[in-house]
């Protein structure tokens, strides 16, 4: 397999592929990157081309490892070195990496993925093959896809150690709106209030520890993930507001905040509940395949272990 | 001294003055919370005239650590039966606790105190000894405050290994509410927002886990720290909303979010290196001794080590 792309995901990726007994070989842009590599080593290039081509010639899958701003470059070069090789990506927005991927020209063998892991760290340096152990690995069962690539991407998930949660990309997008990027505007609100609030940094414990850590985040992560998400993120801002204001409203009234504290409350203790049952009795490729793993990973599902795959379009 | 009441606080309460050598009895209204501390070899009682009484003959420290709604009942008690005792509270919002205290006309030997600390867990045998090590615990600097009374509640949070942090009540309310009351909030809506998102659970990692947490706290201690608070809560819950609304227009026109991103992220990195300078220079009783300790306070210093007393009125 072929990795773009050698910061902390796609490095780790290497490496955890390669602890698994996979051939691996990779592209980073920064000499630096590449050099770093192969001194652990690791067979990456800086030319791109020709890392590509090498993919073609083995009909490799190729794993696009490098930021959401340098995808449609990425894929140009793709799609004139390495078309007809399976392709996947790792990038957290899923929906807009889609629209990219069919602007190319490549959506017939690409089946789009989201490791759901990740460090305060970046580059190289910071990968780690235990990176993706335990974690979810979303890989995408939107309409197009093809069952043997969907397969390919399912086993370097398991490879890597990761459980698969399958799900449609807007699903996808939309449930990261909702666990990740909206309660990390939600921990910048609060501490930017709390900014303001003479005594209130003296007097803070753990709830607005735990409230604003995401805030320590590098900002123009948060804005990217944010601003490249927003047709998912408006709406559960929108519902979150709704919920405040409505709380805001009885407190002004003094009256309870009932709902609000009740609903929150039940919500959390569900998610605290939520366990993983393992998807085992789908075929990949046969009839509705698509639709049967959606609703399998909506409903919390996993696969933790290899599903069959049938050679036919479902 | 006298503990009035024997739950989570008034229990460790009684245990860390004990450990820490003082001469310790106390009251509770069930007879269950009165064996259980008896038979842990501790001096209480079910009889609230008589217990206070004994304070009134000792001229010893009174302090109630009941709930709110009994707080007025228990007032009505010492003023009949100690009046003249030096009085504290450890309630979590100050400014209402003031108020009944001026309407039972005992403000005169009352200071507010606040111990910043807790678990879920609630009733005698849920206390201990060190719940109050390395704690906050606010010690109310209000306009009325007696030195003496002071300098004997600052001793009793020392001696409970917590250090003291000054401040007016309704600034300590105003605080509460930003780095408490309004973190419940936001973690109900967003627990109560992905509840309602397919997939969400399933794709839950640590900024979720975190961002809800206190959600998981009771329901009716979370509305009934709000409720009470309100008049604090309300402002800070609006600024919060006011940059939630902003950040929401700016996406919904694909516009940057930096404004609020950038503002959390500053104040975040502020809290993480905000460090609590010690107070040594005041004497307590000199000339505007009350607000030197509130803008010591409200810049984050603490009383780590018994500040001296002068025993006239500043």
């Amino acid at each position: 397999m072929c990795v773009i792309g050698l910061g902390l995901i796609g490095g780790s990726l290497m490496r955890a592929a390669k602890a698994a007994g996979r051939d691996v070989f990779g592209y980073n842009r920064s000499v630096e990157g590449v050099e770093a590599a192969r001194s652990d080593g690791f067979d990456v290039s800086t030319d791109l081309p020709a890392t590509l081509n090498r993919a073609a010639d083995l009909g490799a899958l190729v794993v696009l490892a490098v930021p959401m701003p340098a995808l449609p470059l990425m894929l140009r070069y793709v799609r004139e070195n390495a078309p007809q090789c399976p392709l996947t990506d790792v990038t957290s927005v899923k929906g807009a990496v889609h629209a990219e991927v069919e602007r190319a020209g490549l959506l017939a063998r690409f089946v789009g993925g989201h490791p759901m892991t990740g460090t305060a760290q970046s580059g190289w340096a910071a990968g780690n093959a235990g990176l993706f152990v335990d974690a979810p690995w979303v890989v995408s069962v939107d309409d197009h896809v093809d069952p043997q690539v969907w397969a390919t991407v399912m086993h370097l998930a398991l490879d890597c150690g990761s459980f698969v949660v399958p799900a449609r990309s807007e699903e996808h997008d939309a449930a990261a709106a909702t666990i990740s990027h909206l309660p990390h505007l939600l921990a910048e609100a609060l501490a930017a209030t709390a900014g303001e609030v003479p005594l209130a940094f003296a007097l803070a414990a753990g709830s607005f520890r735990d409230g604003t850590r995401v805030a320590a985040t590098a900002p123009d992560l948060v804005r990217a993930m944010c601003e490249a998400n927003s047709t998912q993120l408006l709406p559960v801002l929108d519902r979150t507001l709704r919920q405040l204001v409505d709380a805001r409203n009885q407190l002004a009234q003094h009256q309870p905040v009932s709902e609000l504290v009740e609903t929150g409350h039940a919500a959390r203790i569900r998610y605290e509940n939520f366990d993983r049952p393992e998807i085992v009795a789908t075929v990949v490729g046969q009839e509705n395949w698509r639709d049967e793993l959606a609703a399998a990973g909506r409903a919390g599902w996993v696969i933790r272990s290899a599903l069959p795959t049938r050679d036919s379009r479902g």
